[in-house]
């Protein structure tokens, strides 16, 4: 029964927040008047509340309420009870361990896979794979486990960039890094370029957007998957 | 008596596998003619040995035998005889994972503090912070503490790059992470660019190379150091 948007980016270049994904989330959301938000992953280090307040003005475009889960005395019952869910992005380490110290990770799992409609972007996708082990982000701190909500079979790596072949930059590409996750880890890894999203409904998973995405599969060459396949073979 | 060198990066582009520090180490090991290896880190997934033997290739221009700390039964024992350490970069949680695995970062902190010659590169860098949550790399593998070395009253960023004003990608730059650090944690962070790196001779923290260097300090802008600048005020 899931009904999820996974996508790589909140925001592309020189669109405004969410934008581009507003055709999407209306039809997501269709059945929401009000959304929980989770602000957790606090982007630059913002406050809930000012996170809460810019994710406010972004849904209102399509008439949806939204309400951050800090105003909730009982984050788990909140993340139950809710009509639709958006976690956003900034950084996934935090997340993590807001969503752990707040009881609301497991709660989020069972909720998800019930029906209730998600939109995930960058670490809100992240946490959509089976762990958090290729994010990108900085380990600013320590979280009580690196699993998460297994809503994929896989993981995924956001804002994928492809490496650059002029750079005289010696630290690690995307893809070495990856490979060096699959030195020791088995589960493949979706890099899911900024303007792509996933949009799994039960079991399928399609890929969306005008983008490919690079899929990294353990003692296998990387492979370009083209929009509209369904990533439910990855099992 | 500390003595240490912390460097950014192993190799500049272009050039070969430490080519460039090759002078400066003839000098920090001038009293060795073994050193100890730690190739915990693995870059992009490569053995212990084959890590060894590349950075064998290296150390016998300035006729330095390395032994890789694989190859004794107690690794603990291995850095706390040892004549000269060297630390390579890779993936700092797989370094950090198996130094507390098998007893040897507390060894390792109490053996340079008594003043054995220790060189790091990048990740071997980064363990030389209070912790390692200012690293660049992916969670491959899940420590059981970010704490690190504490050699340095701070924490580093090897391969420190600046934001590319022209980039489309919408990923934090690496003073936005830096920043999210800061958010949650008060210890300064330097940002270490490819060239660059640190001379620690008891408590004198000197900046090394020609470049300067980004000092990230918590509710302060952040500010170039120059070279042969002396970090010590940053307790």
């Amino acid at each position: 029964m899931k009904n999820l948007i996974i996508a790589s980016t909140s925001t592309l270049h020189g669109g405004d927040y969410l934008d581009y994904l507003l055709p999407e989330l209306a039809v997501l959301f269709k059945n929401c008047t009000t959304l929980l938000f989770i602000p957790y992953a606090r982007p630059g280090g913002i406050t809930h509340e000012a996170y809460t307040q810019k994710v406010a003005l972004a849904f209102a475009k399509i008439n949806k309420t939204i309400v951050g889960i800090q105003e909730f005395e009982n984050a788990k019952k909140a993340i139950e009870q809710a009509e639709g869910i958006f976690t956003g992005g900034g950084n996934t380490f935090l997340l993590v361990s807001q969503l752990y110290k707040n009881n609301g990770m497991n709660a989020l799992a069972e909720t998800l896979k019930n029906g209730t409609p998600y939109l995930g972007t960058s670490a809100g996708s992240n946490i959509c794979g089976l762990t958090m082990q290729t994010t990108n982000d900085m380990p600013i701190v320590y979280p009580p486990s690196f699993l998460t909500l297994g809503m994929l079979p896989f993981n995924l790596n956001p804002h994928y960039l492809d490496a650059d072949a002029l750079s005289q930059h010696m630290g690690e590409t995307r893809e070495t890094r990856i490979s060096e996750y699959h030195a020791f880890n088995s589960a493949p890894v979706l890099g899911l370029r900024e303007g792509s999203w996933l949009e799994v409904k039960d079991e399928k998973i399609i890929l969306k957007g005008t983008l490919s995405a690079r899929l990294f599969m353990q003692n296998k060459a990387p492979e370009e998957i083209l929009p509209e396949t369904n990533l439910d073979y990855l099992k």
